[in-house]
């Protein structure tokens, strides 16, 4: 009978795909931790830095960047809510390597075993590439640029350029590599000195520590498992969402799940795997605050203002113009996003400033940390924080060099963009490259305590500035976006790639070998993600249309807030204006209520995530809290086995539905179109389609 | 950590909705079955045969016999396919009345406990009632009379009499309660004598048993929790499906999961949670058979067929006409089932003589059972058998009681039975009622031994020898089918109770409390299930059409059955007599292999489930195998929670889905249209029907 006890048990274990065995480890790492990670990698040699970078990691980053990108883009594309992909990339380079060493090892060929430093060299390679894929913006200031979009925001007088392979790739490799000098001398200030937490970063360091350890790498194989079960359901079924969707609103994703009125009005699942697993990884609160945005918006607003047609705005106005409905939609959610950027960059800048003046201080007293090449012993220090900060100190990038490289990249880039951009002025360039590294130190900073990237604030900053500068007769619009486009790149870099040292110091990983992968992971992206946008942009001919698959709806918002810098206030329709501002107050206001509310902050929704829907719909937000729900009920029926499987499968979804847009462009590349439309039409309607195909 | 271990093990068993803990019981059960079930029960009274009876029982019976009068309906007007439903009437009995006894309890005013002969006296009444929903030939030869299937058959000069509410339920009340008296004097023989197996009977009881022990009354409650789940999602899915169905082919009944060309040949998944239930009831041979059928039918001879277009058929008929492609429809299906159930038929009958003469020369060996009043002491019987033996024989009911009854019904019957088959003359119905009672006692002894009821077999001798007798000129096929009905009738309840007093036996209820229980049940059936058809074909107009939503398969497939008893087989398209003669011996050379074979036969196909597919399409057969697919892989998983919860889910998929129908009918009833149509258009004829949309 005990041994029917033990079977059964496992039975209820393998369904759950999860054992109780794997819960106890999890928890022995979680106190092991406490005790010590470096102890348990004691007997492991480090491999020297130039050891750390070796060529299967490259190959494994390549691909995974490929993925990646695609994810990136069509998340751009989409919705614009791009979640953290750091623990896929971490996971995925772990399967792909150690897939590859077990095949080595048996066959007796393997000359160097994986190692953790490793695994952190394909997920900083793998971040940075990815990252282009974001700080890019081909969802937002560079596709802002095209005709498309100009011609949509009616204002194509004012400059459009539209996208081109080689351009882009261009200004990617001008512009992208400068964020790396200038985080280089921030790494040593910002980890060891300031001793910032980088959420994200320690949170794949701890992943990664984790594979590399007898147990959790059985723990990520469980995670892995589950990670391609996912994928592969959620591949398959956007392959087989493909068959239904041969015409216009055909197919799952203008499913009206709640009835044929909410579906004019967004409301309505639409069967997207990706912002599922998107909903899976955000917070609950961010999921919650997308819906309330969207009920807020297009519940309420929307509709009560379509009631006004004729007397706030002109009858005769297409669906789409700037002046109608669709300028409201617009102009309050740039309001939105304005009013918690602004609430959000002065918060973190007074942190900044506070911080810095006690950590000044601190070191006055204590006559300072010494940050010299010499392997200091801190007394105070643990064994842990000991041996990385050794490891992490030993070897150096000289300052010179980050100097050096900054100046001359600089100088480039001065150079060479305004033959790219002829709105944008060479000063305008040498005034963006001597703030940016300020901002960029603030952005890393802010991003250390928070784990939030403002870069998109600082990037519509430049927005405003620049384009007021140039003014809109000299191309104000173009220059604006331009110089959004080389600010953010900087501010981006620098957040995204001292998340990686932090990730690096946790894995004793060496700063050199981190910066050499960031630098080709940076090149990787520079041609990677242009490609995939130009895929993209090929296949899909209404790319950028608003009520499209990929409405790609930050690209309009971006050229509004351009026009908005350069042209003032004027354009908006009636009203317009005063509902700004109070939608920009009210970002505010409510900020301040979260920060100021204590710990019931936590249940007061995010204006910048309520503001999304605004433009585009509802629609993803019910993903997204479909997904949130999912979570949400897994962790109540076994918390354990949710955090430890959650975000595996979200990646999983997020991932295959992310790489069927591969083929399924390629299909529309070469003309294949799917076979069958699945239509919804009201009864009356299908009476009608019925006669007609009748007769 | 030990605590920590525990917590973690409830939290997995609340996940699998089933606890170790049950398991042990369960084996505790299955063990201790093997010692003594009535031992469990020892100190438990028995109430007396009038105390089963009591009022909340036949309230509750009353409840579930319109539910399972509406599935059962459902399931003869779609597929005809119809599970066994007394395990899911014994659970659901179970489940109200102990609700309100619980109730009853806490507020004190409790007067009776809830006793398992009490459970036993509802299951009867259910099964009893729901009973007529099948025998009563709605599906198949009441409905085959009407004016919709004769037109559909080309033949409405042989005779039509469309239903009407009136004259079915006199219809009903004059033939259903004779096979309830032919079952009395049978019931002794068979249980106690013959000591018949009864497969569905034995296993109600042990689930009936089982809900009374304490530990039992626990898993029961789980059950119904899952069972209970499974309705409402099911019922909720009915719901959330009927909003797309606004229009002809509309809806996810109509979804081509396989592509428009496989749709257009029935093959597809048409999302109907009832078949997908009914799948994961019947044995995975029944779900493999059924598909194998419809891939040969429609997948390769249908296709064939119809390239012969013009040859073996004229070109100009319509494609219901059963001169053409549908006729070697439904005559191969009428073939391969007439040579299966001939088959049948002879094996049971030669099984059943052998049985018989074997019985009766061992009684005269050991002079005889004694089968009188006084409770007997069998010496070789178990504790169990004996005492479930006295109580059997302890409240009789006396032969001379039954043959009364019978002949009084009969006499009634001849009588009026004319009177509303005007070619249903006086004489068949005696010759039939003379015959009967031989070949009800052959269909319950031959259900006893292998758990399948031939009465539509029986049904099908009636219709071919009445209706020749008749000729066609004198209203054959009416005759044949108002034969086929008044046979059909006692032999399918002659099978039907005494699978109920076995259940009886099995849970000492007193077969005076049986017999009562059956009659208010038939009582309750005969206008029950003629309301819940009215329902139906008041709501749906297209009920009985091919194609529609309800089609009857059957009902067409009867009333050409006595057409060929009538006419012969001059009718028929080319070559169609033929391969009728190819599957007729095909369906009984199959059974032989199947029965010649040893262990191996039960991996060969059932010719009778292959059969039904040949007429309505193979897509039931997907849903069906989908069903038995879940339940394999639960099966791998973990065995013995999918055996204690698999029927729970089942029957939850099929409850839901069966009384969604009500309000789906009232709906329909009442005028309210579902608001959208789901359609799904070629890409050409999309792009069609946009430009006529857009102009």
């Amino acid at each position: 009978m005990a041994q029917q006890h033990t079977s059964r048990q496992e039975d209820v274990e393998r369904e759950n795909g999860f054992s109780l065995e794997d819960d106890h480890k999890l928890k022995a790492e979680a106190e092991g931790e406490v005790v010590s990670i470096e102890k348990a990698f004691e007997g492991k040699e480090i491999p020297s830095w130039r050891k750390q970078l070796t060529m299967r990691a490259f190959v494994v980053s390549f691909v995974l960047s490929i993925l990646f990108s695609f994810i990136v883009m069509k998340l751009n594309l989409t919705a614009g809510i791009i979640p953290s992909l750091n623990v896929s990339a971490g996971l995925l380079g772990f399967f792909f390597v150690k897939t590859w060493t077990q095949f080595l090892s048996k066959s007796g060929l393997l000359r160097q075993p994986f190692t953790r430093q490793e695994n952190t060299v394909i997920q900083t390679c793998v971040v940075a590439s990815s990252g282009i894929a974001f700080s890019g913006g081909f969802g937002s200031y560079l596709f802002g640029m095209s005709e498309r979009i100009a011609e949509q925001s009616g204002d194509t007088e004012l400059g459009f350029k539209d996208p081109s392979l080689t351009w882009i790739i261009g200004f990617l490799l001008i512009v992208s590599f400068l964020g790396l000098f200038s985080v280089v001398p921030l790494r040593k200030i910002m980890i060891i000195d300031f001793k910032l937490t980088y959420p994200s970063g320690t949170a794949t360091a701890f992943l990664i520590n984790s594979f590399h350890t007898i147990e959790g790498a059985k723990l990520a194989k469980k995670q892995v498992r589950t990670l391609g079960k996912f994928f592969s359901f959620s591949f398959l079924w956007g392959f087989f969402q493909w068959f239904f969707t041969g015409g216009d609103d055909c197919g799952f994703s203008s499913f009206p799940t709640f009835g044929l009125k909410a579906h004019d009005y967004k409301f309505y699942f639409d069967f997207s795997a990706t912002y599922v697993g998107v909903g899976m990884i955000c917070p609950h609160i961010i999921n919650v605050s997308v819906l309330l945005g969207g009920i807020l918006s297009w519940g309420i607003m929307w509709p009560l203002i379509e009631t006004r047609k004729g007397h706030w705005y002109s009858n005769d106005l297409s669906s789409s113009s700037l002046h109608g409905l669709q300028g409201y939609k617009v102009f309050i959610a740039i309001a939105m996003i304005l009013g918690d950027g602004l609430y959000n960059f002065f918060k973190v800048l007074s942190r900044t400033l506070s911080g810095l003046f006690h950590q000044v201080r601190a070191r006055n007293v204590s006559s300072g940390l010494p940050i010299d090449n010499s392997a200091p012993e801190y007394p105070k220090l643990s064994y842990d924080d000991q041996r990385r900060t050794r490891i992490f100190l030993k070897d150096q990038i000289p300052t010179w060099f980050a100097i050096a490289g900054y100046v001359t990249i600089a100088v480039a880039s001065i150079v060479t963009l305004p033959h790219i951009f002829h709105e944008l002025k060479w000063y305008y360039v040498l005034v963006i490259y001597i703030f940016a590294p300020t901002l960029a130190f603030c952005n890393a900073y802010g991003c250390g305590l928070t784990d939030w990237s403002l870069a998109s604030t600082y990037g519509k900053l430049a927005i405003f500035t620049i384009g007021a500068w140039a003014g809109s007769s000299h191309g104000g619009v173009l220059a604006g976006l331009a110089a959004c486009g080389v600010m953010m790149n900087i501010v981006s870099t620098a957040s995204d790639l001292t998340q990686d040292f932090k990730t690096g110091y946790l894995t004793l990983a060496s700063p050199r070998s981190m910066f050499v992968s960031q630098v080709i992971g940076t090149a990787m992206g520079c041609v990677i993600s242009p490609c995939v946008f130009w895929l993209f942009y090929k296949a899909f001919d209404d790319l950028g249309l608003h009520g499209s698959k990929y409405p790609a709806p930050f690209a309009i918002v971006f050229r509004n807030m351009a026009k908005l810098g350069v042209e003032g206030f004027s354009s908006l329709p009636k009203d317009c204006l005063f509902l700004c501002y109070v939608f920009f107050g009210a970002a505010i206001l409510i900020n301040l209520i979260k920060d100021y509310s204590g710990k019931m902050g936590r249940f007061i929704p995010l204006p910048m995530a309520m503001a999304i829907p605004f433009y585009i719909g509802p629609y993803f937000a019910i993903d997204m809290c479909l997904g949130s729900l999912i979570l949400f009920v897994w962790e109540k029926i076994n918390k354990a086995q949710a955090e430890a499987f959650g975000p595996a499968v979200a990646s999983g979804l997020i991932c295959g539905d992310g790489i069927w847009t591969l083929p399924s462009s390629i299909l529309a590349l070469a003309g294949v179109q799917p076979p069958i439309c699945m239509k919804f039409l009201s009864r009356g309607t299908n009476t009608r389609v019925d006669k007609f195909l009748g007769s």
